[in-house]
Order: structure tokens, then sequence, then C-alpha cells
């Protein structure tokens, strides 16, 4: 689907600096659902390059080199960000000496979509063939994902022996990602006016084991691959009652559970059976975690090239997707993971050329 | 205030039976701040009463005998009743052989006003003075009330020696009520991405041992004049968390505490703080109880001359109201108060009938 043009929309230099990309692509607001201004930009820009094969769908972008390589990396990286809140323009700020360009989708992942966009330009003969994504929708539910569409309608260009997204990690390799579960644990009473209790059965008052059994749980960290995953189960939403004079008949504790990539989803599922064992119990949300996949040659390569230390990634990212499509997948881009989402999010000038170094040399060969 | 009548406003014959007059006022609906059209019936009816001397304020009509009487007997009722579920017009059931009335306003409390307007229209000598009040606003928020509305701008009008509210009490008499607090007990912590929840400090988890306290809580069985009163202590609602991926930074567990009506509301509070010491606690309602009243001679009469045995109200009414104004006051009328704001609130006719002859037996001095 190619979408006309719309006038006076701006045209991106891929030959500049990747902080200057970063500020140019910063300040074309891509709230997710409101994408198309950037994927227009995007589509133009690499569209003016002849060493790349450019598809759209919506607006997600591919462009791939067709070498005939003997292996392909997918290098993807999302277009949308969350919400502005009074953080754009992009400004330039100095922090202890350190040059930071702060404002909405540096950090999360702005900085590693320029990185992306310049080599992508420069790159004209790299030693593995590359197949560029830009995709729309990330930070919204999972079925709207451009990853997701594009899966659906053109699986074959997911085609690659390895792959890596440019979500922040400050410049360290991230493998893997822990599975991320969603579920209601409930109780159920009787209503009763307030003022004549003994005839209901309070509800809330029933939640209590559910929040001790919470507070008690003590986390594990689960070794996968020599890399340490962090887990977590914790309340996100707790909800009960309907009015000041009712004993309730309904509370909803929501739990949340970050589990190991070495966990199936099921042995997620059947851990929160059994910590909250004796309640009603309703999983509205699962996906599996990602291996680090760092047992790749080429991911072991990758990793050796661009001299960082492989960590887990705690957070759920699209690795995942890749992960589920048979094609190993890290994390790797300027920024770090905490300021994502941050009002003040902002990125060291300096990590962003790490990355494109690191990335570079790799790519290149050099 | 006199208001224009309505055309077609129905007239209310108050020579009817009480539960033909229940069925004509129930099937004028009356939901809280919609009770115009019964005020102005009610209104209509009573000013064609010569012995009574008549006054409005809003929807609240003050109908009185000033036959110069050595006491005065105040008898209210409120007109308005929550909203309506499909449950008008009234309908006739046969229960085990009873006849019912069934709809809303049957029990809460229009069966009750019906009595007290038959009674208003009959007795034109009774042996004490009346001051018959029939209010709106009594089933939302206190400060809305009638009642409260013509203290403020006729107080005048509440001076009795004794008052009797025509509240659900199944026919006996039910003595005082129960002091209510509601506040709002609280935890604070720190919110992060749920993914990296060592990073925050879970709000939810550290409202375990509020929840752990309710559900040990005992509550106490008081006795004041004779009477029982049984307390209650529970959690009405509790909220918190914002997204299924943040880790909550507050939750807010409000409680509502129905205290005897021997305890002030200060040694209320006190008791609230004491069983939840240690957390922050924010009272957001708070009226004192009304003891029974039933040691003021003109109430011993009344119980004796309608042959019931006092109990305790454990709900809040507006005989609080009323005792605050150093008017002792009792709660009698017919229902289930079980079934009030139920949505198959049904009265038996015998019951309205039985309230009926009691109060006329009292008042007529038969």
């Amino acid at each position: 689907m190619r979408v006309a043009r719309l006038d006076g929309m701006p045209a991106l230099d891929l030959t500049a600096s990747s902080a200057d990309l970063t500020r140019a692509i910063c300040d074309i607001p891509s709230v997710s659902d409101d994408e198309r201004a950037l994927a227009d930009a995007v589509d133009e820009a690499v569209r003016a390059l002849p060493h790349l094969e450019v598809h759209r769908d919506g607006d997600t972008i591919v462009a791939r080199t067709m070498l005939g390589r003997a292996q392909r990396v997918v290098i993807a990286g999302h277009i949308d960000t969350v919400p502005i809140n009074a953080n754009l323009p992009v400004r330039e700020l100095d922090e202890d000496g350190e040059r930071m360009l702060w404002g909405r989708g540096t950090v999360d992942m702005k900085a590693g979509v320029a990185v992306q966009l310049k080599l992508a330009a420069e790159l004209v003969a790299p030693r593995v063939d590359i197949t560029w994504m830009w995709y729309d929708h990330e930070e919204v539910a999972a079925e709207l994902n451009g990853l997701n569409r594009l899966a659906a309608n053109r699986p074959e260009l997911f085609a690659g022996d390895f792959a890596i997204l440019g979500e922040p990690s400050n410049g360290q390799v991230e493998g893997g990602c822990n599975g991320n579960l969603r579920a209601i644990v409930r109780t159920t009473g009787v209503r009763s006016h307030s003022a004549r209790a003994w005839i209901g059965d309070n509800a809330i008052h029933k939640a209590a084991p559910i929040l001790d059994r919470l507070a008690a749980y003590a986390p594990q960290d689960v070794e996968v691959e020599g890399l340490v995953y962090r887990e977590g189960l914790n309340a996100v939403r707790i909800n009960g009652g309907i009015a000041g004079n009712v004993i309730p008949d309904l509370c909803e504790v929501e739990v949340n559970y970050r589990f190991a990539p070495s966990r199936s989803t099921d042995e997620a599922v059947a851990h929160v059976r059994e910590v909250f064992a004796g309640f009603e119990i309703e999983v509205v949300d699962l996906a599996g975690g990602a291996r680090p996949g760092l047992d790749a040659p080429l991911a072991q390569e990758f990793v050796a090239a661009v001299g960082a230390e492989p960590r887990p990634k705690y957070g759920w990212t699209d690795v995942a997707r890749f992960s589920a499509l048979g094609v190993p997948a890290v994390n790797y881009g300027p920024g770090d993971p905490s300021l994502a989402h941050h009002d003040d999010e902002r990125v060291p000038v300096a990590q962003i050329q790490a990355v494109e170094s690191g990335l570079r040399a790799w790519l290149s060969g050099a």
C-alpha cells in the first residue's frame, strides 16, 4: 500500500549524523495510531536508495538488501511513541558534561530507529543481507502491533538467521525477555446493607490471604543460557465494592507474573494457580518469554563485534515474536530502558554514536 | 413556597384504605430529586383538611394540628425512593395466603407514609398535637435531605416531645440507631514498570495487614438502655492500581464502622484509628447514633399502646436527627427493613393495617 505524499511533509536526510536524525524523527510526532507522517517520511527516504527493495504494509516499512548473501539479519524498530506530554520538540541538554537529547521518543525508541535509518542508507554492501523493519503500533495492544499484521500479510519478509531489535538497552546487548502473565484472582461473597453486615459475606475481607501471599512471595532469579532473569509476581490492580453502605460480593486482584524464558506458558499458569490455590483464577493475558538466543553463531559474532557483555532483558519485547518464528533475537539500542515512557526521557548522544559504531563494525565486517 | 398544580396530577383520596393509598402513592414515581409530583399531590390533599395548618419547603410538606394540647408528637416519613427497576406499577401478590403489595417504595417507605396520610386526615382531635412531616431527598447525600433543609429554614417546626419515623420496622418499635463512620485507610508506595518491580514499592501488597485486621475483627454487641446494638466494621470498597504493567503507588480501602449509640463520634474515630494503627486514615463521613429514647414518658406510653416489644435499629435513620435536636425518636412502620432497596420489595397488607391500628389507638387515646 502506497500512501500519497502530504504536501509540506518534512524530508529526511539520511546522511545527517545519527543524533541529528534522532532529533528530526522525534520532531515528527508519531504517537501510536498517528504514525502516518513519519511512516511517509521514512518510506520516501528509503525508496530513494537503489540498493534497497522496499515494501509497505499500513505504516510499517520494510527495506531489504538482495545481495544473495549466505545469511540474513533482520533489524527492526518501532516508530510509534507513547503520548506526548509537553516534551516535544527535542531539546539538547548538557548533563554533567554529557550531551543529551531530551524529549518524547528519544529513548523509546527513535534514537535506535535513527541509527538504523542511517546505516540502511550507508551500508550498500554489508557482509550479510539485511532486512530493515520500521513498524507501527508497538506501544498499544499486541493485536494492533505492525509486526503482528506483517507476519499475517507477508510472513516471508521475516526470513532471517538472526534479529536485532533497537529497543533501549543502554547500548548493551540484552538477550531474550521474560514472559508475561496477567490473571484475575477473585473472591466472591454475598451483598447486604452494611448496617446488617452479618447477613452478608464480605468478599474484600476474603481477599486478605491473596495479599498476604503476594506480600510474602519471594521472586526467583533464574539462569537461562548464562543470563540471570529476575522474576516478579505483583498485584497491579485491586477492585471491590459498589457503595459506601453495601457489603461487597466481589473483589478482584489483578496479578502480573513476569517469568523467566525457561518456563513455558503452561508452567507459568500452573505456578500462579499453585500460589493462589483455593481462589478462582482467570488468566487474561499470557505471552511466553524468549530465550536469549546467544548460542546462535551470528549472535556470538555480533556480541563479540560490538564488544558488549550480554545481559537479560526483563520486559517483554518483540524479540519474543521473532523467537516464536524461530529467529534468535536480541535487543541492542541506545537509551536507558528505565527512562522509557518517562516524561523526562533523554538519551546520551555518545550512546547513540556507540550503537551506530557497533552495528556498523559488525555489519560491514570492518 | 407554593408550586403550581400540574394538570392531570392524580388527586389523592385520603379516605381510601391504607393499602389502596399505599398503592396510589407508589404509582406516583418519586425517585430522589424527582419528588415534585407526589409532593404536589400530598400538598393538595392536606390543604383540603381544615384541621391542619400546612407549610411547604421545597418538596417537604408539614401539616400540624394546633389544638393547644399539652404535648406534641412529630410523625415523619420520606416520600422519595431509590431508583425504579421495572418494579412499578405496584402489583398485588398472594404469598402463602398472605396479601402483599409488591413494588418500588412499598417497603421504603410509602406504606408508612400512606398510614400517616390517612390518619392525618382522620384524626381531627387527637389526644396530643401532631406535626406530620413528609419530606424529600432521604435516599441520597445527607446534605440534600429535606429535614436538613427544613431544620435550617424552619427550626420551630421541629418542636415536639416525641417523634415517630415511619421507616420500615416490621411493625415493631425500633429504638435509636447505630452511628455511622466511613474512612479511607490508605497505603502508598512507588510506581515502576512491573517488568522491574524491584525498583518500585507495591502499595497493594502493603494493604495486606489492613484486610487481615478486618478479617480478624470481632464486632461487639453493646447494650444501651436495655437494647442490644450490634456493631460492625467492614471494608466496603477497595481500589488500587492504574495499569496492567505498573506497580501501584496507592491503595485505598474504604471501611465502614457502624457503632452503638453509647459511643460518641470521637470515640468511634479513636477506635478506627486504633484498629488501623500505622496506616494513614481519612474520615470521610461521620454521623453519631441515637440512644433508644424509650425512657421518655410518651415513648413508654406509645410502646405500651401499640403492644410492641422494642428492638434496636441497626441502620442510621433520621431518628438521629431528631435525637440531636433533643426530641426522643423511634422507628415504627410497616415493611421488612431487609427488603428496603431490594428490587422485590413487598409489604404484607396486614402489617400496614396493624401499624395503622397501632398509631390510631395511641393517638386517639382509644
